[in-house]
């Protein structure tokens, strides 16, 4: 397959994860988390994020996003989210399935939610009939590449505290937001008063391997058996933690996101002047939006793999990933702006 | 960790495996199953299993028995098993809440439904009152090691089939099976008049990969919905789809099960004439089942591990692997007959 | 309790409906449907929808509006709805936890879809990640008291079909709107495309009674079941099927409808001027929505009972029933004139 | 339809029930139980039930339970019940649907669960493959007609607490236990330890007006949101709400049922000694189970409605009600003598 700038999870394994597995693949291990390997995933975990921090392995960023929304939510509550959360969008409705509870979607500017746009949602507290708000959840960075500051997460996690509600952080990149804010993870997450996390790491360089993580123990209860009744207990775990594990403890999070980072912006900086283009959000990760003619996208398409984004308004998502290189993103915005010029 | 005869879950990676792995990390790939390794893993499929075969790849065995099942049966229908059955006993009632139909169970002798003992649930047609029998599942080999013959198989297929009902077989140690009957996984699926199969690799040398393979084309209908809704569909997918692919081209389900198959046996013939022990069922594939003292078992636990089964009866689990050799056995075996005579 | 316009569902019930009650309270009946009175019932509903018209008896809108979501619509699939629908702001996420479906909600100007604002949710089709739009569904009247016109309906219902999808109308004061059409019950529905109907009696004069009512018999399939599965099968139905025989037959739909209606104009004339007041949407059924002082509507609370709409726009609802008289209007208007001037 | 002993809901209802309900319409009443009427019948469940006592009016049999388990059980969790409980065998499935937990069957010898039985699904605590067992759940009476003694239940419940778990009773006839133990019907319940209760009425001369009753706090937790998602919530709730109270404040529960069990001791009576016939349980309530020649069934049921109970063993149901006559019941038994002694 040609290169493009299609998703972070087109790009493959990080040769160190390989090498994680390969070094676990010695004798035996019990199954289902009770082994040495996830013993030491855990440990970073609570290395990273708080001795609080309890972290449930699961096999995709679905399976991490609906085992937290069931640790905050009965199916009588509703989460408040972005209109664009992948939550909402992306998931063919596995919230409303595996959880049975209702999303409260608010439109934003930029993907990004406010105190001010949650509070639209948070009414009806008490009235049976209605759906009780009972947690907000954001993505960070965005659906749309913006990344929340750190004061913004937790004044959502007040606001959400306020009411009796939990913050949830869908971090599927949450390694991108912390390079680009210069912060470790635990800021913008246990420090911010996030009370439970989706951590991926798929799309940073693993072969496989996302979390959810138990912030706020309040909300760790049962969980293992939801899990497991959810379809997300993996038996040979040793080979997830360790690559989990790998990917916190090695530094790998930051090194990989600091790449797709810096080629987003390598990009960023390669097209904003381009004749015809327009960016249509703050490039704060790893992704570009920008909007421009279709002829002009259509005709790079057949070239370079990335997806139309909204094809009404020609605004198209080029992602980078840890393994897009500058010859990338030169060829391709070279071709970009003949196309531009010519079109 | 110790050795033992805990599970063969507790094994690790065949090395073709990782090779495999290794050879498709290059370069970009379409996410979610576009891709080219996973085309070759559907040609794979057709070859194994017929033409018609439609497969899905997912996460773990639950993932593949609870898609299988929804495929075949609404909410208001309801799957014939045996009591021991793993949909049954074993997945935290992850049946009852990802799809809400009853599993209607009876009771066995060695693990193995018959027409005779399925008939007794199938009543009720008609009277909507009544959970509908739309399936009946059977698992083979059998939670208790034993092996259905094909006559067996078609004979449940045949009996599914006149009362409009689907039969089921969750494969997750298919290839132990075929080995034991020294025929194709074919013949013990597609050619018996199965309708859908949980194919499992995890337990036999794979990292990680289980698929629902959809036999009947009638029951090929918005699956891919299904699956992604019930966070079953893997971004990253050519790995899994290339694990699967070397299990079924390489010969490696045959090699490996042919292994633990042997040791079981090997098992067997060293245990059989031990005094005070009691094979509970016939070694038909990787697992012996014994009775003997408790006192017994106990000590040998803490050399050992492995799991007692039923300890209201005494009776213990020792399960091979492809990686169990006969010098496990001998050492295991040896220690085994010292504590009974000193018993 | 103080007279007032909270709602149609304070009201009582028609004297003929309990005389239909006492009448059928003889001797003794099959239950859950198999009985005389069931079959006289679905005999009217023919008359009044055509033969083909399935009904089934249930117990409130909520279970007629599940039941009928789940005639036409899977899990992964979605039904496009106002965001003003009852199934969306009004039964606590019953359609998400009985079905497990998302609804794709549209804002609206007046609480009615047109095809053009529908559209805007009818993409993603084939995408394995979006849950697929499988139905429209509106309330007629609207939760906002407008009333959709024939050719309107049947706009929506050629766009369901060119989709392959379905229309369903939340009918839980249909014979409202077809009092103000002037038309016959079957004009809004049968005849207008709907391929099913929740069709209700209790904010009309009924002690109880709605109805889901099949008008498209692809979708007849498997429903008792669901029905019974869902816990809307009533046992003693001949008391529910006696009601709403009585209301389709005698004509009582009819006019406790033209009552209530005309109740809503009296008001709207008498108010439609007062200074300081506005009438918030076009009133086409039984219900005025107003906006005004909110120290007056306060003030007018305290007196009499009604629902406040939107308190952050001062908008209030006063709707009318079968039972308001002329004097209830007369004595309202009064004082609230008498408020608002001297406001 | 010709009479016979089908079922107590083929019956029809009280005349006191019908002038309860003529005497609440009058007026507005706030719908969705904020009525004086409820309020009342709040006052006489805490009369009869306790001041603790949380009742929760529901439509039906399948919904009170539902709302019971629902408020015992996640969907993780398991309730221990008899193989031949309402929830298990008639209710198509519904807890799981509803609530997506398992059912954990115990074959009993006469309907009755007992510590011994139920302590047979006692185990797996904490395993996170095993759905947790967290209710034991009995009807009273039995679906075979046999009837719990205060201290059986008593120590069900007790059982249940050294568990951590609840004891729920399904009480659709429970005023027939009562009346067959001469006892109010809370020491049957509260006083038992019981933690919550379904009470029917329905079956027992209302014409509808079930209710899930909370009996320990702990459980009476978001309800109300449950109850409206699950749609059971009954708007004009002062006509279901009069029935009840009506039922439980006139004594009607006890007239009525002392009535269908002197019935049914008078049919027992009638037939006990009859050649080729044996009663198959104790009489204790208002039903009778015998077993008898099918020639005899058969040719009986072209006279009168009863349905067959476990037509491979010729058994069969015959259940009285509150309006059987002993003239029925004469009319009934000679027949019956007159086909066995041809037969």
């Amino acid at each position: 397959m040609r290169r493009g700038f299609g998703s972070d999870n087109h790009s493959g394994v990080s040769p160190e994860v390989l090498q994680a597995i390969a070094e676990a693949n010695t004798g035996h291990a019990l199954a289902y988390g009770d082994d040495e390997y996830t013993q030491r995933f855990v440990q970073a975990v609570h290395d990273h994020f708080g001795a609080d921090a309890s972290p449930y392995l699961v096999f995709n960023g679905t399976g991490a996003n609906t085992l937290c929304i069931d640790a905050m939510c009965r199916s009588h509550e509703a989460v408040v989210c972005a209109e664009t959360a992948h939550i909402n969008v992306d998931e063919c409705g596995a919230p409303q399935r595996l959880v049975g509870c209702r999303l409260l979607t608010v439109s934003t500017p930029d993907g990004k939610l406010t105190p001010e746009l949650a509070r639209t949602q948070l009414h009806g507290f008490g009235f049976q009939h209605h759906s009780q708000p009972r947690a907000i959840s954001i993505t960070q960075p965005t659906e749309l590449g913006t990344v929340y500051r750190i004061e913004e997460i937790r004044a959502l996690a007040d606001l959400a505290h306020e009411h009796g509600m939990f913050l949830h952080i869908d971090g599927a990149r949450l390694a991108n937001a912390a390079v680009a804010l210069q912060c470790p993870m635990r800021a913008l997450t246990t420090d911010a008063g996030a009370d439970c996390l989706s951590l991926g790491g798929t799309k940073n360089g693993l072969l496989s391997g996302e979390c959810a993580i138990i912030l706020n123990p309040v909300l760790d209860r049962q969980l293992s058996y939801r899990r497991k009744q959810m379809a997300q207990l993996g038996s040979k775990m040793r080979f997830t933690a360790v690559q989990m594990e790998c990917y916190l403890n090695s530094g790998l999070w930051q090194r990989n996101a600091s790449r797709s980072n810096a080629m987003a912006q390598l990009l960023h900086e390669s097209v904003r002047s381009l004749p015809g283009l327009r960016v249509a959000y703050p490039v704060e990760a790893n992704s570009v939006f920008a909007r421009l003619p279709r002829r002009v996208w259509k005709q790079l398409q057949q070239e370079w793999f990335f997806y139309d984004w909204d094809e009404t308004a020609d605004v198209v998502r080029w992602m980078c990933s840890f393994d897009t290189t500058p010859d990338d993103i030169g060829q391709f915005t070279e071709r970009l702006r003949a196309l531009l010029i010519q079109n």
